[in-house]
């Protein structure tokens, strides 16, 4: 017996002339200040430039510690529609706030499972925002059913305010750490708990958070972009395995689980983090742009022009440019005014092969031997509109070149990916690919390259010493589905984690 | 430390010139159906004939026996204003369905408090509607989040389906008659438990429910009425202590608790019931109309002309007119386009006395004696603006009558009832109360009179032997603070039972 | 060539299960203030008084003297739901204000037929708002085109702003005057010229406007309950045929045209004009009661209760019931809640013959002889739904009493009237009639009786001496078709006038 | 007297933390298309690729040629949000459609003014959208005013209907001929006139429209990108001075004015057209790329890398970067999630100096001279913002290059362009501007070389042979002040061109 909702209406038009972009999708991002008057707009400005990481809905939960009051709003949508309303900041009183932007997966949409989630528990309040999946989620939820908690959500977030619930120590920190020790996954949580904020990474850290400081307050954040939109300063990595506790006192770290292998996500790198935003040192964009070069050196063609599938494609494109010697172009043109929704079209419009969101410049195209440069491909279906597109537009010869490997498996660490017999790879071999997308040579760079690019700094700073296969110190499990953490049998696996 | 919730900003405005109505205000609303196609649009026309009952918020959940899902409807306002989208009720598949409509109480009126409230149990999903109060909640909340219960709405009703999930019975019926033993107060509740509907009367016989049959259909609803508008046949009340289980083998009874006292609510019989609604054998607009007779009996004094405050005190104005052969006019006309908000009063408007909801004919009233019926006086502040406004209207003597005896104590039960210091007849004697309201005189009608009125069929057909005090199968506790069922103490009263 | 309006989809759902009130459809109210603060919020009170005279859309017109400036709002809905917002409130600033209420009509709903509608001419700014038809605008809005004008709106009240731009006259108010000169019709206008407020009624005064004060303020409405709500005095009725101009200086009268015969629209009394609003001394309610004292001695019958259909059947019911000696009951019960909208009905659904707004009850009804009585019939639907109502509750006999002449004929002066061969008395004779509507006996009050009831002292007062047939100083045409006003052939009839 | 529209409250929020942006604001956009099913949907498109055009409000109108009917939607927002819903589109019937985006200026901002405008004239039916401004419209609209035409808009478009309307010709052809004998002024028109569509462009050439067809079907837009969305093909320009009548017989052209100088307004080389639309065979991407070559050899600097102010300045930035052999880096990341509305800010994060929509990437830019190249300059204030961000990041220098000459007066040809003593270049000297932006150095590109990197194959096209001042073919006033349209008088300026 399953159960569905009916209050979200609004959520069900989507974009049906263009194909949703084809692209493994993040998974949410969280935020989250402490120890500053409008903990609220803070909050806002740093899901602001998080937006990017999930559209579909976003939440604040305030904790003013005058009153020892919490205050919530939660709403489908961006972040630029649902706080722009003065009453409803005015409402978000505080000094220290948490917030979330979710990403949209399809189904269970409501309202009830916009996250920031919170419980009153025996000893205080607790409210928590999730980037992640708990991968034993559905196997807990159940063996809590069974001893009569009741689950009011579909988001594996809640497993964390139900497992605090059934915990007997007499300390909510403890109660999380409790919950903390049962849970398997990839996740980064930020919470209030009582008048504490709290920030929690994975023992694999498989998904980002970061430690910033605004003057005397504290910011978590999934990227550093979201302290940049404010001013404060990076401080450093909240570590794999690590919670820090912070409070009027100061920050206070410990570890929730032992130090075991670290394995950071590649896609972070490859597509989902912001260009601006930093890790060990260096920007997303530079190391894209060094992916791109490694790419050119590896598969490098005789060429006219370079030019990107914009935005995504455009740091590897001027690597590749810039390794290749071969002139740079943006030579698609991409239409950001494109909303969630559009016209239903008509046989006779579908007809068309509409271009809402890419054009090309002929001009520049015309009897041109053009590379043309993605970040990756999932199901191939809008490499092979673009790629059309540069044909129509009179190049002479298109090689595809993709700034990572061929994805061939799904994720169960938080990102939504699409069935795997949907993915363009595990339904062709090489050539069949190129036929299929009908460019004149497909090239992606090898998981040793993409390695070698991002790998640079990174080993020496982790200690990753023990050897997982060949990538050690990232996840690599959606190219060669080497999956650091067991994941659960077919029948126990969720199709869409919401965080 | 406590939590408020930021999302339903759209409640905030209230109607600010013209002081809300100066009554009791029932307390919800609730109906189920089972065993007809478009259970949900049966629904919908029931709860809007038990509108009267609650405006604030409503509910519809839907069983669809053919794929054993359960579908959810619930929104803010009113009725029509929520089903006449034919993509919810589209939504609302099935051929079971219960409703609720919510009275609006200051405070908590977030979409998630709307009922019918729902849980995903270990056994099966669990939707309950809910009018009435349980009296012990705080203590049974309390109780539950020591043992690691996450408590996800501020209504009472959560602590039904919180007890059904922490019963060790097999079986969902069983688990909730094991939540009936834990629970004390008044209540009516229709449920839809896996393919069952249920249908649950407070020991005291409190609150309403009654019983009726559409062809092959089953109906639950609080009144009659809700059975008039679709043209199901009354069978019988839901007796108090009763439960009653609808499947597709038929209805089956039980009881729930022993057979004790009766206390049915006697302001049903003065203001709540619409007039139309019928209970042994009599309508209420029949039973208001007698208790205007008994209250001219009680209180004759001289005059030219009875006048009701519409709508409320027009059956007993009827019944005085008839009963003192004074002749009866509609000298007060009600404007029924008020709305919940209107334009906030500057200085200068508030200064008019603007009368949005009620206007006297002059020419009907100038040089009279008149006796002006209302059928309860709560705060006494309406009552003190219309007396001044047939005073103005040029009513040479004002003898104000009314239909029930003075209030003088809050309901626990599911009424929302001002605080006790509110109340007129807490703060004036009756010399000072005549003088407050401005009136002539002033007369109620007597706790015994009332007790005749409505008690002439209900002793017999109760049974009740043992009596309390003076009114025995009544609560008359409004007016003599004699509680029927004991109350808890004054810390652990809930302010606002939303039910 | 035509055109169709796209913008108003919000329009297009009607109350789809009850038949729409099966009445004569008023028409528009007007409302204006000059000379106080807060004009706008006084203007907003006055038509919410007058909302029954039309509730699908309002707006307001201010003119703030200190900055020579005009503020507007107009909106779709009900007047309570558009000015309840202190933006829009705060955005009227000004001294003086008109306003309009309209009545929808099908067809062009968008909001730039919305009242008052404004020009700014060569001299200055003129708003003006109108109850009425103008008989001969659609040959006027055809010379008018001809010459280069081009229209803006399908309202005829445009024509008077066109005709004001064409006049030579070097003054807005002789402009006016060349207006009015112009047009034929039935008018009560309200205009705010510049900075003065004008108050205008047609040559024969078939529609009405009265004048009242404030302080010092100056007020116009259609009926004298939108004077009662802001507490203002009724001074006198504009007269037929005459302009008032109200400045800073005073109040100025003239007439526009000569006088002439008197022809007040006699359904104000049966049916449009509020039961509280007043005429020539004497309310609504009194003439209605006196209308079915009439009715009573015209058509007794031997019965046990009188019934009225609620709520425009009360007043002529207890006038019966008082001559007829027989006891009033308000055996059918109105539900104040239902909206434009509800549910649209599944063939299911449609079989209950649901009553959204009516109920009976049986109680009292069953084995009794019923006079039913209501204020009018027009097409017969909801009286036949209703006779069959009182039937199924057990009366034995149903003598059906109409306060008002069988409707035989459309209105042209700005009523909304169905075909002429949708109305009952054109479809059946007498007994096809009682057929029909499935009741006993079936009595209309004669044309004599309902004139002697009305004109008692308004004959006086207008010194109506000429004679059209046999009502002199009323229009009875929608039962006589005796036109006081010359209609237009049938080709240049427009079906629905706005205002 | 003036006049304040109170209605569209929707409108008063603006972008409040991050100043808009500081361009010279482009102007509307319009589409027209004839002979295929499903216009509407096709127009949509079109307004969908010219959204860069104007954001604030959008219309469209068919015509159904089998029914000879118009039928309409105007309203607020994008075209994404306005055109998404069905039953708009369905409603929108017809083969032949026209459409407009406009652009918001402050001020009239309601529903009356979005395009296309219509009116009922007494031979017809016309719809018609502009691009452009009528510079003498002030002057006519006081002059029909004082004859007695009555305007509804605030809009210079309701001119061109006005003129027909009054001219004595007996067809609407001819009678639109007759209304642009009158007006003078830079515009681009699509209309319809009945069951034909007009396209009409300035004598001067001044704001652009081409022409393209799809099958059987012709199309009209602004700009050629509108044409690629549909898959349409590009014919020709529309030429200065001439007007193409398209109906079921074909397309007839012929010159509204004779031929004179054409002056192609320069800004929509620099920033206006959407870099893949095409004039001259050349895309205004490759333009703008040469204009920033143009730029590097007349500003040559030492400097480590090229950096955008992005989207805007980057085509220019990889022309300089390849004129001057450095290297170009995507330095400064732009969000582009940023809607029309945000938190407003407290004092407390104003002093954040929030970065809404752009931020830089510190570790490319540290420690190296930079060279920042943006399109334009118009008030300074972005630029300023954005030279402070690149020296926060670690630039040594900062060398400001802007593709554009120094704008320094206003435009009255249908830009939106800020009052001339808000223009940087108005209130300093080189020094002073330098001083206020805090860079390092500061170039402009000459009008000269901007001229020369523009005009390589318009002349020859064109023809023009005589030469104003510098710039045959082409308009720089808002550099030079040479306006090639005599500009009224002070007193006769419209601040806010609607279109």
């Amino acid at each position: 017996m399953t159960h569905q909702n009916g209050h979200s209406s609004s959520e069900k038009n989507l974009d049906i002339i263009d194909s949703p972009d084809d692209h493994f999708q993040d998974e949410c991002a969280v935020f989250g200040i402490f120890g500053t008057p409008d903990a609220a707009a803070h909050t806002a400005l740093g899901l602001h430039a998080l937006q990017h990481r999930g559209q579909s809905a976003t939440g604040i939960v305030t904790f003013d510690n005058s009153t020892a009051q919490f205050y919530t709003h939660r709403g489908m949508g961006r972040v630029s529609a649902n706080y722009h309303d003065p009453s409803v900041m005015e409402g978000l009183k505080g000094s220290s706030a948490i917030g979330h932007n979710r990403y949209a997966t399809t189904g269970e949409n409501s309202l009830r499972n916009v996250q920031p989630l919170e419980a009153d528990l025996d000893l205080g309040h607790v409210a928590i925002a999730h980037n992640g999946n708990i991968v034993n989620y559905p196997k807990l939820r159940s063996k809590l059913q069974k001893i009569g908690q009741i689950f009011h959500t579909s988001s594996d977030t809640e497993i964390v305010l139900q497992l605090m619930a059934k915990s007997l120590k007499e300390n909510l920190i403890e109660k999380l750490n409790d919950a903390l020790a049962e849970i398997v996954g990839a996740y980064a949580f930020v919470a209030l708990v009582n008048d504490s904020m709290i920030g929690i990474r994975d023992p694999n850290g498989l998904r980002p958070l970061v430690l910033g400081k605004l003057g005397e307050a504290w910011v978590l954040a999934s990227e550093t972009c979201a302290f940049d939109i404010i001013g404060a300063e990076f401080i450093r990595e909240i570590e794999a395995g690590e919670m820090v506790v912070i409070d009027q006192f100061g920050i206070k770290s410990h570890r929730h689980h032992p130090k075991t292998n670290v394995f950071n996500c590649v896609f972070e790198y490859v597509y989902f983090s912001r260009p601006d935003s930093i890790s060990d040192g260096v920007s997303f964009y530079e190391r894209r742009k060094h992916i791109g070069m490694e790419l050119a050196r590896e598969s490098h063609v005789e060429a006219d022009i370079v030019i990107p599938v914009p935005d995504s494609g455009v740091p590897a494109a001027l690597g590749y440019a810039a390794a290749s010697k071969i002139p740079f172009e943006l030579g698609i043109i991409r239409n950001h005014y494109v909303g969630r929704t559009f016209i239903e079209p008509t046989a006779q419009i579908r007809h068309l092969g509409v271009r809402l969101k890419h054009n090309a410049i002929p001009t520049i195209i015309k009897g041109k031997r053009v590379i043309l440069v993605d970040d990756s491909i999932v199901r191939g279906t809008t490499a092979k509109k673009i790629v059309r597109m540069i044909l129509d537009a009179g190049a002479t010869e298109v090689h595809l070149r993709i700034a990572s490997p061929a994805t061939k498996s799904t994720c169960h660490y938080g990102v939504d990916t699409p069935d795997e017999e949907e993915l363009l790879a595990n339904n062709y071999d090489h050539s069949g690919m190129v036929n299929y997308l009908g460019c004149t040579t497909l090239a992606f760079i090898s998981i040793e390259a993409l390695y070698n690019s991002v790998s640079t700094t990174q080993n020496l700073l982790h200690g990753s010493t023990t050897q997982q296969g060949d990538t050690p110190g990232y996840c690599f499990a959606c190219f060669n589905k080497r999956y650091p953490i067991e994941i659960p049998a077919k029948a126990d696996i969720r199709k869409f984690p919401d965080n």
